[in-house]
């Protein structure tokens, strides 16, 4: 662990993350010592940095502090956090800001196989994504919704659960964005009031472009997911990753819809 | 500064806190050695511990951390915060949580006189409170919402900030709750989607039921609280602050509002 480069695994108590959740992360994997996606990756936190109004981080900076994390390891799961930094006591950011980079090193999570071959178990979450069209597709640290939403079920058959807002829309599962395929087409939700922007989701609407997939975003509740040919999750450590049921809904298997994800596969794979 | 009750500034890079803002606190005065309100505070931490399960901390052990800090403290500020403790990468909680309790000491503010003389100038902020009736009314570390707001104007003369819903309900300011007068009537804002439930405002409705002051707690918008007779607002450590003006409306010098305002921050220094 790296905190403004130094090697520690304490942050002050003053720090801005801690005490409002004034920050953003970046989770990224790592796979033969070097980072991926990483410009995709640095281009949302710069984002982000200037939604929050948090003054820019030097991105080389951070390559380097990522590489040397990094150095040697087969596979991994590197967490970036860039906070707003210290601050006295109250809601108004300081003056002058020192953002802090918080980076750590993660084990590769234990993914089983069939996740892969045979598609995962979803659920609906009670939990529901609140609105703000300022904060929304970020990824910052207010994160207690996702927390909430995963809190909800502990049975290890389900690997997600979808997430709606107050209208009912769907808009993601609690750690992955979401794609439905109908007719060849591929549906994605909007997310510009709610959601997280994910970096695998934009790849994956790229690719598509780029094999001459349409791609729709737009809302969609439960029961038009339920009507759809297939569906997938999305997000960096994951991939692509099929969905087998939602609730007491199985999808069938589409011949279609399956070819169709892996040629975005086999895209992604191509373009990184 | 105490965490778990041992002298420290920092805490550990895998605090809940800041990589989920999964956490709530509590600002508390604390004048003449003793915390104010203390049983308040603790009813609405322990409610939040209970929203976000978070195991329940023990308030006995924190009411002595509490007291070994204030200790020959003539007046300042005590921040108590409560994470669901360390915890692995993802938003999903360890099966075993072992909250950390956050103490720290804060310097009393330096509020200028005329503010509770005169009254204080507000603006309206931009940035909107989101709706989620499971956040809502807790005092939760998800709080970047009020901190854009409060980004939003540097102007000392403003003391503070009114933040809407997206419906253009007024929820509070950005540190404080409201009441507006109204023909003898208190009104404050409807809690049940959006904003923290202070812990003054439980006492002002409290005090004002003693008094035999009517209180509705209803929708509100700016338009709405321009046509009261007078607008106060509310939190720990300000107490009860009267409003001069809101953007380019000033209230006028309304004697019957001004008296019912003292008649309850007589009341509350009586309950205290």
């Amino acid at each position: 662990m790296l905190v403004n480069g130094i090697p520690t695994d304490q942050v002050p108590l003053s720090d801005r993350g801690l005490q409002y959740g004034d920050g953003l992360f970046e989770t990224i994997a790592v796979i033969d010592s070097k980072p991926r996606a990483w410009h995709r990756h640095m281009v949302r936190l710069a984002r982000g940095e200037s939604a929050l109004g948090i003054p820019e981080t030097d991105k080389e900076q951070l390559y380097s502090e990522a590489l040397s994390l990094s150095h040697g390891l087969l596979n991994g799961v590197l967490k970036i956090i860039v906070t707003r930094g210290s601050g006295g006591r109250g809601y108004r950011p300081p003056e002058v800001c020192k953002p802090r980079r918080i980076l750590s090193l993660h084990n590769w999570p234990d993914y089983p196989d069939h996740w892969f071959t045979e598609g995962v178990q979803l659920r609906v979450c009670e939990t529901r994504w609140s609105r703000n069209s300022r904060l929304s597709g970020l990824k910052h640290l207010n994160r207690l919704e996702q927390v909430l939403a995963r809190q909800e079920w502990q049975d290890p058959e389900i690997a997600e659960g979808l997430m709606l807002d107050e209208a009912g829309s769907v808009i993601s599962a609690t750690q992955s964005n979401l794609f439905a395929v109908v007719d060849g087409e591929l549906v994605t939700p909007d997310l510009s009031q709610s959601g997280i922007a994910g970096v695998m989701r934009e790849l994956v609407i790229e690719c598509a472009g780029k094999l001459g997939i349409p791609v729709r975003i737009a809302a969609i509740d439960v029961e038009g997911l339920k009507q759809a040919d297939a569906l997938f999750l999305t997000n960096s450590i994951m991939g692509i990753c099929p969905v087998a049921a939602l609730s007491d809904h199985r999808f069938k298997d589409h011949k279609p819809a399956a070819k169709l994800r892996h040629e975005i596969i086999e895209a992604i794979a191509g373009s990184a």
